[in-house]
């Protein structure tokens, strides 16, 4: 993952867009997101503003950058559960897997939530990904529960895993000393087969 | 629930914050949150744009002004609760009587939550409310189940229950033909006791 720079003379040819994030990361987590600028973040990681703003639009796409990739993992393993298995049990399995961050995105995840907790405004701005994904479970929900999608039952059940498996990934960022998609699985287990 | 008004000639002397709330209410259902500005609520609900200001500091609170009684009644069922009781039979209680809504509040907190279902950027702005009542529930689980406040376990089974209350409120909003109350009673009932 790695893209052209305009290159100033002695800068690398190309920049890990996944280092750049965690230079800015670790700069919101030290000095808090409102006090660091684009401008903070260029210089800390050594690349011009110009090719900072191609990768990072913004701030928060600083902070989000991740999220996609979990988006991408969840939805590719919902599709890929057995059509045999309730909703329940493939949520869970789908989540678990979703939360496997690679080994070398483990730090920079750790670090998203952090920053995320200290600012909820932050929050927000996830939710268009955040948005189509409970889209998604809702529809699989209904769809393997052989249930309206309007129905109440639908809306409780694509909801509670996501929130323990939410909750389980804030906890994680600030006090688990393991692997996210432990605290994950631990977490489902907390909660039994929904009704 | 009534205070005084400016009085321009004719205006009656109290104005009902409910009964403005509900006509803003009407206006952002009908014709947008956004493109309706506080001068169209002023003139619909025949109140001056100065008294309005005074009751509702700006459209947001307009559409937040339940949430306040919503807390109020959830914190103080949960203090009543018998200390016997598990954090699981404990909030279960509380979410049922906070959702209980007065009759006369029904209409205007349906059209509350619709407006924001269709404004995800108002979810935000409860957050202030939301999140002391968030850390009132942690440490409520912590305490009743003798758990460390920043355990895992009280993390989840302080979000489980409040998600399906959640999900309950927004699913009658849009599709409940009932009372709130009742739908956030069968979404829990769907949750089973939390392990």
């Amino acid at each position: 993952m790695s893209s052209p720079t305009d290159r100033p003379t002695g800068r690398p040819r190309t920049i890990d867009p996944d280092a750049v994030s965690l230079v800015a990361l670790r700069l919101f987590n030290e000095q808090g997101f409102d006090t660091v600028s684009m401008d903070d973040v260029a210089i800390a990681a050594e690349v011009s503003r110009r090719s900072l703003f191609r990768l990072f639009p913004s701030k928060a796409a600083l902070v989000w950058a991740g999220i996609d990739e979990f988006a991408t993992r969840f939805t590719a393993a919902l599709d890929a559960r057995p059509a045999s298995e309730t909703s329940d049990a493939a949520l869970r399995a789908a989540y678990r897997i979703a939360a496997t961050f690679p080994d070398a995105a483990v730090e920079v995840t750790r670090r998203r939530f952090r920053v995320i907790a200290a600012n909820p405004t932050l929050e927000h701005i996830g939710d268009p990904t955040i948005a189509r994904l409970a889209s998604r479970i809702v529809e699989f929900v209904a769809d393997r529960d052989g249930a309206q999608i309007t129905s109440l039952g639908v809306a409780v059940r694509a909801r509670i895993l996501a929130s323990a498996a939410s909750a389980a990934l804030a906890w994680w960022a600030q006090h688990g000393t393991g692997r996210p998609e432990d605290a994950v699985d631990a977490a489902l287990k907390l909660v039994p087969d929904l009704r």
